[in-house]
């Protein structure tokens, strides 16, 4: 897929005008990655992207990264400094003394955010994340392709699994044949990822993910994993049970797969994220399961595996269309087992779209 | 390996008195680790461990992962915080209004660096990267033990590599087969790991990583990896030749192994960092290759793959044992080929130790 990485720059630096901020600068991160196509090693050397609100932007690196930014950004000068130069003078001189308001991408290590604060005490130093959000939220085209293209393959991995023998395996060999999985079908996994496989008691852990235990007839197994491609990532979730389940099991699945596809339904443009949140809150707590429900309802999808916007009590801003999101309510019943059902979700002009087509029917495994 | 994290905490509060601060706040990192044994998501939902100069350390956490704080450091109190609630206030409640001089950990994301300077208007934040390093850079001795096997069996990854037939694979399926390789030796991939092959005049870039070229004869192929074991990591570089090489590798070879020996020979007590990075650089000069060692010495290892003390020119700072670092100095020649060859060592009391065994001699490959 070929981004139109200049044309984001141009918006980011709209947003920068329309802020009223002077400089947005970028270190190793999702927000390089969206602006530049550079995916730099978030590593002690400063590698910077510095955009100012009218003109070319520029990258600092290390010398000895310098020709890997110039093949991956092409078009951004360059400005490369030796392990013996002192990489922060270059950033000072480059944008001058100030005063200056300035957007520094949000993963930023604190390091570089406290030096550049010394190096320009003119400047006034705020969070970038609203700013690029508002870039990367509503995504391209190009974007969406790649996020059902990731969905549609984790779909098959799934039902791939649960054509396989998985009492008497480990959680994590489970997660290994997941991963093999997920490699057949064309999928990278990325360093952010997790693959967690909760079984038995463990399901009831909602961020439980993998241990020795052994899976065995009568385990609730949640199942939560994605890979990535072309840089975009999947993130299902189905709740699978080990043999026949008891009646209690069967219950709490019917009141999850509902919430799950009441809230799923709530997705138009214009609604408000927590409104989405609300519809899988109600329908559980009516069941009876309200305080077993213990964690918001989604998070974005993009280059990064959470980002925003976040389906969340509290978060009142309006869905747009090209969002994507998780939407996965679960309850988690301590001691016992839990249930959690994912999909990834785009919001349409019309509606929303599911990523996923993997099937929310309860899956009964060997 | 049972490591005293009460003992760790009690030495960070005298380095906070020691340097008149009054708090110390780290987030999800190899700090994070170090202190509690907590190896917590990096991600948007704020995991802060905050010490005091005097009194108990408490973690601030999401409810969701309350249970995984408290298993992994069962000693530290937990505030716990829900989806709906502002971790913020908690913090702010937690500390006072202040005013305070707190050092936060270097790879804190700058979102919440900018966060606790607006919840905590009268605090003053600095970078705890140097406090840190005083405690991390001397390896207790069960670090050391588990440095040392990380890159014993190493070693054995890279002798069972030079075992097989690389000729016709890519650069991508060596890098497959030793992955495979560091697995069957019980080593894990740590995110941060960079596995490179760099082939032919990939190997003339020096962050090279990975392509889908084929080696074949003729080329030299520079293998940079390593895993981890409990939790610490290995990184061992060599350069090898497959088929005979050509007299100007060989020359160029035979210079980096003397300046990796002078480099390392340079190691002990007292000696600045900086002297044994000028040993290599020395060597290489004088051989007429000095233009064409592009980068530092070596670096830390430890819970990082890169931390301090760094190897480089400038870096006044003494060597004392316990420390453990690379040592690998490199000659790239542009659009032909590069030599590196890189071991890590600890220092001792009365010199220094290599942890590589594997053989510095030039092994011909098929």
């Amino acid at each position: 897929m070929a981004m139109d990485y200049a044309r984001r720059r141009s918006a980011a630096q709209a947003e920068l005008a329309r802020l009223g901020l002077d400089h947005l600068i970028v270190g190793p991160s999702a927000d390089l990655i969206y602006l530049t196509g550079y995916n730099a090693h978030n590593i002690e050397r400063p590698t910077l992207l510095v955009l100012p609100r009218a003109g070319a932007a520029y990258f600092l690196v290390p010398e000895l990264e310098a020709d890997k930014a110039r093949a991956a950004a092409p078009d951004v000068e360059l400005r490369a400094w030796s392990d013996a130069e002192d990489p922060w003078a270059v950033v000072r001189a480059g944008i001058g003394a100030g005063p200056w308001s300035i957007a520094v991408s949000d993963v930023m290590r604190a390091s570089f955010v406290l030096t550049l604060q010394r190096v320009l005490p003119n400047a006034t130093l705020r969070p970038a994340g609203g700013l690029m959000g508002r870039l990367r939220e509503r995504k391209e085209r190009g974007e969406v392709d790649a996020l059902r293209e990731a969905a549609r393959r984790t779909d098959e991995v799934f039902d791939r699994l649960c054509g396989e023998p998985l009492a008497g395996r480990t959680e994590v060999e489970v997660a290994d044949l997941i991963g093999r999985h997920l490699k057949a079908v064309g999928l990278a996994w990325k360093w952010s990822y997790i693959c967690s496989v909760a079984s038995g008691e463990n399901s009831a852990s909602p961020h439980h993910t993998l241990s020795d235990r052994a899976l065995r007839a009568g385990d609730a197994v949640c199942v939560d994993f994605g890979g990535t491609f072309a840089g975009y990532p999947s993130d299902l979730t189905r709740t699978v049970h080990v043999g026949p389940p008891p009646e209690e099991f069967r219950r709490v699945y019917a009141v999850v797969r509902d919430a799950q596809e009441r809230a799923f339904r709530a997705v138009r443009p214009g609604v408000a994220a927590e409104q989405v949140d609300r519809a899988a809150r109600d329908t559980i707590a009516a069941a009876g399961y309200g305080q077993f429900f213990i964690h918001r309802t989604g998070h974005g999808l993009g280059l990064e595996i959470h980002e925003t916007p976040y389906i969340v009590g509290g978060n009142g801003q309006a869905l747009s269309a090209g969002m994507v999101f998780s939407v996965e309510p679960g309850v988690y019943l301590p001691g016992n087992f839990g249930v959690r059902i994912e999909d990834t979700v785009v919001v349409t002009d019309g509606g929303a779209e599911r990523l996923n087509g993997a099937t929310r029917d309860l899956r009964i495994v060997r």
